[in-house]
């Protein structure tokens, strides 16, 4: 992974960083990295995530889905980093077997989705580690009656990737379904690099030792100082920036196989970032695409954002042919790749004409290595920003109010979540759940 | 269209705005409101827009694409809002014809889907208003080169929707195409009422007519007050809370169907107000899912968003099948349109609990009248903010020196941009473009 700071400065961006500043800050970068290095070594909550390319055993995964020979199609059924992990790779891989994922409860997208699928030919795969998460396990239950009815046996194309307990592990033992266990101390959001992110890939026939290959890349990378370590240089200016006003970070690749990789930043962006008023907001954005759509915002609106471009070095390229329409022939004989590079040299150096932040970060291709190494290094990224803004980077305790008022609205017990990272709420003290009466009392103002 | 600000008041939010804001502020949205009358009546540039119910023809529409007779698929060739609109409708609606969009040039994935489509039974429509936007032409020119390879007669499967002149126009002159006209004085983000959005729309056998009647119902329901008008109510309340720092918009709706309507409203924000240093960022997540992902930062990150969340009150629903799974009995019986509406309830009040401002929009359902109506409506009210902020809501400048830019690097002449509503652009007086000085002579500051 490369990362360019050179138009985050301040000699060139308001707001923007002074070298001074980033010195002064690798200070603190070199304690964060002791204290990440800690958190690696004793195997701590969140920080084993940073370990996954030298813990996770591609083996077992690759044990797991042979059993199903030569799928059409994989349906991961997950949601949050159940699903979007492995939705990143697939989006950014080409693959003869496709991939689908049902991450959300819209029933009209679900039957949608079941009635295009010849469901002999799908493989399916159960991701949820408590083994309760409601909207996986309502769509399992609606994926599995389909299958009956198409007359499927789903107990020969099902796998469950899940914990040690729950409902999942107790199904998957009845009915002797594979099962690959989520990893202990690592939150959702990290288990791109696990066997929840990776069981998709392998399915779908991708090199998964590659992936892990490139995400060593970016673990060999970390150390003490972010002048030496592309992901603390990013994550670092990423703080630095936010402090100095750049409450928004953009993340725009430019490939459209990374549109996902954006998605999945945001994730990992806002969920462990996002607390006690703290935090970046991520904007998730597509070069050249969005040039026509947030560009005019980014250069001209509030100066409260850093945009950062991402782009791989090599890539397949496209001719285009040349033409006799009026005015356009400066284009054949260039090509789309061509257009798509001078594209996003053109719109970093617009917004540094404007004097507005961005960094580039570019790696070498889109392929299994590339992405190991740039979902590492963005995660620790986002460890060491984390570790800078000094909030608890691993629990997510604001979304167990919803979760909990929606399982009180269905009927359900409102009990403790079951998520370790999720356990430390302190409303979940409170004793019994109002999430109806919160409902009920909604304040109206309507307009129709 | 059904608005309910009730979560957007400082007595439940903070950021919050009070009743007695509204109603001083009502004041302005009448003078607002006579503004846009008198644009509309006028027919001047952008307000044009909001007159379109009236003024498109929807068969002239029909008569141009009712050519090919039983196509499997339409790709539509544009970028930003050439393209948006019509995949806002494609995305929404359900049709046996496929919709595709070569919307960026990225060499990868324009390769990769002509590769999948049967070119001999896809109808094409070219759209740019000027004729030469470097990424739409280049594909165009791709795709023609694809189609002459595969043995196609390009020229009885393309139409175009273009302006009076340039390339495109020329083009459709020398072959005969089908040409639909780009009607004057609606930028490309206010187009998704016109020929540019409904053509699309037309080929995969929508009911464009119905469409259209939800648009005229979002005109009928304007008038010069937020209490009466609710695409008023949303832009002036979006506007009032942007006051007082909800900089951050997260457009939210509940329906996997309405994703790209996300990504649509954030172009038509984002391009329209973000100027002057002023406009809220639009930031699209998607219900339920980004409640794992997004929800954290919401409620426990800075106080700087508010969140849209958008619903259908009708749609086609699918049971939980019962099950006997330990602790998971609660959810059979109920429907994935119960958990979904759940999901919403309880995200709108975990929202409220932490003092965080949220918007309801309501349609009564995802079809032609419903969209008509909502995408009315959100251009309404984005009309209607952008008087609020005295930004010039039609032009786009700050889109034009990446363009030039990277015109200058691909070895064009970079002259004055051909789009009307870009021409006030101040650097063009500048004479000679020094692009690709600029990109030469970036700062660096390189971590790898």
């Amino acid at each position: 992974m490369y990362v360019d700071l050179g138009n985050a400065l301040s000699t060139v961006a308001s707001p923007g960083v002074s070298r001074e500043a980033l010195e002064r800050l690798d200070d603190d970068v070199a304690a964060a990295h002791e204290r990440i290095e800690t958190g690696r070594a004793d195997g701590e909550h969140g920080y084993a995530s940073l370990n996954l390319p030298e813990t996770v055993d591609p083996d077992a995964i690759r044990v797991a889905v042979d059993r199903f020979d030569d799928p059409d199609a994989v349906l991961t059924v997950g949601i949050g980093g159940s699903a979007l992990g492995a939705a990143t790779l697939a989006d950014a891989l080409d693959s003869d077997v496709d991939a689908y994922f049902l991450d959300n409860v819209d029933p009209e997208h679900v039957a949608a989705l079941l009635d295009s699928l010849d469901l002999s030919s799908v493989v399916v795969n159960a991701v949820s580690r408590s083994g309760t998460t409601a909207e996986t396990l309502s769509n399992f239950l609606v994926v599995r009656e389909a299958m009956e009815s198409a007359g499927v046996d789903w107990t020969e194309r099902t796998f469950v990737t899940t914990g040690e307990a729950g409902p999942l592990r107790r199904l998957s033992e009845q009915h002797d379904l594979p099962a690959l266990a989520v990893p202990d101390g690592v939150p959702g959001r990290f288990s791109v690099l696990s066997t929840v992110g990776l069981a998709c890939a392998a399915v779908q026939g991708h090199d998964v030792d590659a992936v892990l290959a490139g995400a060593r890349d970016g673990a060999d990378s970390l150390s003490g100082s972010l002048f030496e370590s592309p992901a603390y240089a990013y994550g670092a200016a990423a703080y630095a920036l936010d402090q100095r006003g750049a409450s928004v970070n953009a993340m725009m690749p430019y490939a459209e196989s990374l549109e996902t990789y954006a998605e999945w930043f945001a994730q990992l962006w806002a969920e462990s970032l996002g607390k006690d008023g703290l935090g970046q907001t991520p904007a998730r954005a597509l070069g050249a695409t969005d040039q026509h759509s947030q560009l005019q915002l980014y250069r001209a609106g509030p100066r409260d954002k850093v945009v950062t471009m991402v782009r791989p070095r090599e890539r397949a390229d496209r001719a285009i042919p040349e033409t006799d329409l009026d005015g356009l022939s400066y284009l054949g004989g260039s090509s789309l790749g061509d257009l798509l590079d001078a594209e996003f040299e053109a719109t970093e150096a617009s917004l540094a004409d404007a004097g507005r932040p961005s960094v580039r970060v570019e790696i070498d291709r889109v392929n299994e290595r590339g992405l190991g190494e740039l979902l590492y290094g963005m995660e620790a990224a986002c460890v060491l920003a984390g570790e800078l803004y000094g909030v608890d980077t691993f629990v997510q305790p604001a979304v167990e109010w919803g979760k909990r008022a929606a399982r009180g609205l269905l009927g359900g017990v409102s009990g403790p979540g079951s998520d370790p990272e999720t356990r430390r709420d302190p409303e979940e003290a409170d004793g019994e759940f109002g999430a109806a009466e919160a409902v009920a009392e909604k304040e109206r103002l309507v307009v129709e």
